[in-house]
């Protein structure tokens, strides 16, 4: 099976719930599209799915994210997620994923970056390596992405521009 | 008037809709809690209310958001949101914010920053110095907080570990 080059996982509209006085897309509700969204269907793709994390007594938890918010996203809009895998060792990944619309074309409407690491819950939670099935599907999307450019928004520190 | 350093701005309980399965606050949430509350919150007590902004046609966009997440949070539990401002300029301002529990004491359950620009929508929304009293507000604000230590969250990267 071909892996597409970043991937493309997840649409939806955006709902009532999720925007402002002027209908545009809340800064919080980008970060729950691109988790609930962009991540949990990376997860599904990888062997961790809702039944498996279950089944085999792992979980990922998110240990850090970052947004970058570059254009305004309106309700009703279909937002599609896409997804780049950054880099993985034992335990942890790192994903970047952009927004777009139909509207926007080729402008992305915001960037997110996000650290995860696996967690086996058989007993008191901890993290711990990667099934092995996990990290070799891991290691085939790293095979698929490794040629993708390093994306601009990733590694980002935020600060205020410095004083000349 | 005396302003705290850091401030204490919000509360709220953690609702059933940003819980999973498990009913652990889920990632994309912190993010609308720290948003919706903390920043809110933050912008109400500088003069850029809902009510100001309409009015001066002024209003504020979110540039970049980072989350660190250090502990799980559950439904119901109510959280506190503490905010410290980190630096400003003439239209630009930085703010760090922690999750805090009475279950955790002093341990935070989240933390995350937020870089912030000053809008002016009078005519095409474009990036504008910030009013004469909002830049007072948060000089004196500054002022307050400038004898915090930068927190351990602040200016943080999204990157694996590097490999010994």
């Amino acid at each position: 099976m071909t892996i597409a080059a970043p991937l493309s996982l997840y649409r939806t509209r955006v709902k009532p719930e999720w925007v402002d006085y002027n209908n545009h897309l809340n800064d919080g509700y980008y970060l729950v599209i691109f988790s609930l969204g962009g991540v949990d269907a990376f997860m599904d793709l990888i062997g961790m799915s809702d039944a498996e994390r279950r089944a085999t007594k792992t979980t990922i938890y998110t240990l850090e994210a970052h947004v970058n918010y570059l254009r305004e996203v309106k309700l009703d809009e279909e937002v599609e997620i896409r997804t780049q895998l950054i880099g993985f060792d034992q335990k942890r990944f790192q994903l970047y994923l952009t927004m777009h619309t139909a509207r926007l074309g080729d402008e992305i409407a915001a960037a997110s970056e996000f650290m995860l690491v696996n967690i086996d819950t058989s007993g008191e939670p901890r993290s711990a390596p990667f099934r092995p099935e996990v990290a070799a599907k891991l290691a085939e999307i790293m095979e698929a992405h490794k040629a993708l450019p390093l994306p601009a928004y990733s590694g980002r520190t935020i600060a205020l521009p410095q004083k000349k």
